[in-house]
């Protein structure tokens, strides 16, 4: 048989199955079993067919597959994120693919052109901390790809996204603080310039001017919350010629580390300085004592983002793109804040 | 213009940049900076050219693109390794895309199958604890597509792997138990159709051997070893009608759930219990007390899997598939092995 003449009909005919179906696996699309999938795949392999049906692939411009950008998998929310993402996408018949951008602009501007290059339907993406220039998402705006922000966004017209109400979480956190007792609470955000930091110091403000405490700049600590920036934070914090009582760090990974340093330093928390952090990581409920923070419900709002996401592709250009969903998220009350009391286990 | 006849050289000509960086930028190359590509691509894009890009792209079949695929991303030694894998992957000119099975033999068929309908150049894989049927990895054989495998590896003739060695790391985990004072150690295992639990495994009975102490197959507790199974584990130990002082455990997960199980018992750790992990989880140094493990190197592990599987790439298909690395795994002594000391900080 000429290979260039093969259609999915003759893979059909030879297979004995519905052309239909050869063309779903040869689409990848999860609807078909892989056992069938590989019969298909071996079959067309066998015929010459591959060539042909990746220019099929080409010319419909679908590759069933969708293309996830975060800062860091190993983070718990992120990685909590994938997992709902990978649940609804599968469910809704789309593969996932995950890169990521280790914080770096240049690294995220390199994952959008490897997801364009592999012709990904969709992209779903949680920003850098360098990420202040948005020129690469208008490429995929003009190429017509849908993206959907998670999380970590950009004020960028007409695109969606699905994130919490960090104003309201920095609230939160910070007014747990202040009726634990504390009265001279220092801030540890991320780069200012992210909508994310911006909007959890903007809710610690609020909190300490609802209770009547003035906002004091020298207790602001801004930094990449790396382990490092903890350690750093705290000490720059001891330097001070005054007395800090409590600690809202914007991630957890910082509160911990800062912990860690207090612990070095003779400080006992919560009694001297309560700690409350942000995104709840695994390790937050293990360590002693165990870190109030603000639990960031990773797996909805990966799910809600996909399901977002797909609706788009879906409805193809007609699609409205300007869709802003907010997932609950509460604060976790455990030891590190518990003002006046040792913690117990 | 028609855009049906633009070629890179009146990209090129237009940009006033030469034709091989506008041909490196159109297949993704990192040797060429995002600013500069995103211009290129811009103007490709206005010119029309995207489609003969992505035709050139599927003739040369290069994407310049590495496929990674690993049980979970959440964990620290495959995080660790992807780690490795993307720095190196930079450095060499190509990018990188990671999928998840979920420990699912189904879902690593299919990003087998979402790899390939990607282009990817080559594939580092850790298999998933369900594969025990390998045509998947047949069938990127039959493509000509290099894999590497990394940690999790299967015995197929022809393939290459960078591995640690778990039989020694086995033997050490062990020997070290008895050294402390162990005479009735349990061995938490993972599937033992996996090459590196088996040869755990049989690193921990050469240990008894050497050591004169018999092998009882009810101190064998084989699962899945999630945190659950720790816990499960743990409790039908308890049920056996002998006293049990030590646990080696093949990974840091069941370990870190069995320890707490262990303590709501009244049991002290490690005084009336002695335990080992494996794989060195970030959390592990920071639990009370702090677990001892073998520091798995996943960093060293995913760079040298990429040199190796570049090499490969670069060598078309004269390479030699049959090239094994191994990574050298050391025990990292901490608080939970100290057996008839006190935990300290």
């Amino acid at each position: 048989m000429d290979s260039d003449k093969i259609t999915i009909h003759d893979i059909a005919k030879l297979l004995n199955i519905d052309s239909s179906t050869v063309s779903r696996a040869l689409n990848n699309s999860p609807r078909v079993t892989e056992k069938t999938k590989n019969r298909i795949i071996a079959k067309a392999n066998e015929l010459g067919y591959q060539r042909n049906h990746l220019a099929s692939n080409l010319r419909l411009n679908k590759t069933n597959t969708l293309g996830v950008i975060v800062p860091r998998i190993s983070r718990h929310f992120f990685s909590s994120a994938i997992a709902g993402i990978e649940e609804t996408a599968y469910k809704l018949g789309f593969n996932v693919i995950i890169c990521q951008s280790l914080e770096l602009l240049e690294r995220e501007q390199s994952n959008i052109n490897t997801l364009l290059a592999n012709r990904v339907d969709g992209v779903l993406v949680s920003i850098s901390m360098e990420t202040e220039n948005y020129d690469h998402f208008e490429g995929l705006k003009q190429r017509k790809i849908p993206f959907v922000f998670f999380d970590r966004h950009c004020n960028i017209p007409e695109t969606s996204s699905v994130l919490i109400d960090d104003f309201k979480a920095g609230f939160d956190a910070t007014e747990h603080l202040i009726i634990k007792g504390c009265q001279s609470i220092a801030h540890f955000s991320g780069p200012l310039h992210l909508e994310i930091y911006k909007n959890r110091f903007e809710g610690y403000k609020a909190a300490l001017s609802k209770h009547n405490l003035d906002f004091n700049d020298a207790l602001l600590f801004s930094s990449r919350l790396m382990e490092q920036d903890g350690i750093d934070n705290v000490n720059k914090m001891l330097a001070l010629s005054f007395r800090v009582d409590g600690i809202f760090s914007a991630n957890d990974v910082a509160a911990i580390s800062a912990m860690q340093q207090l612990k070095r330093e003779g400080i006992t928390v919560p009694k001297d300085i309560a700690v409350v952090g942000f995104s709840n990581e695994t390790i937050s409920a293990i360590i002693e004592p165990s870190l109030t923070t603000i639990n960031q419900p990773g797996f909805d709002i990966g799910r809600s983002a996909t399901e977002l996401l797909v609706s788009q592709i879906k409805n193809g250009t007609k699609h409205t793109t300007n869709e802003h969903i907010i997932i609950h998220a509460n604060l976790i009350e455990r030891n590190s804040s518990q003002k006046g009391k040792q913690p117990k286990d």
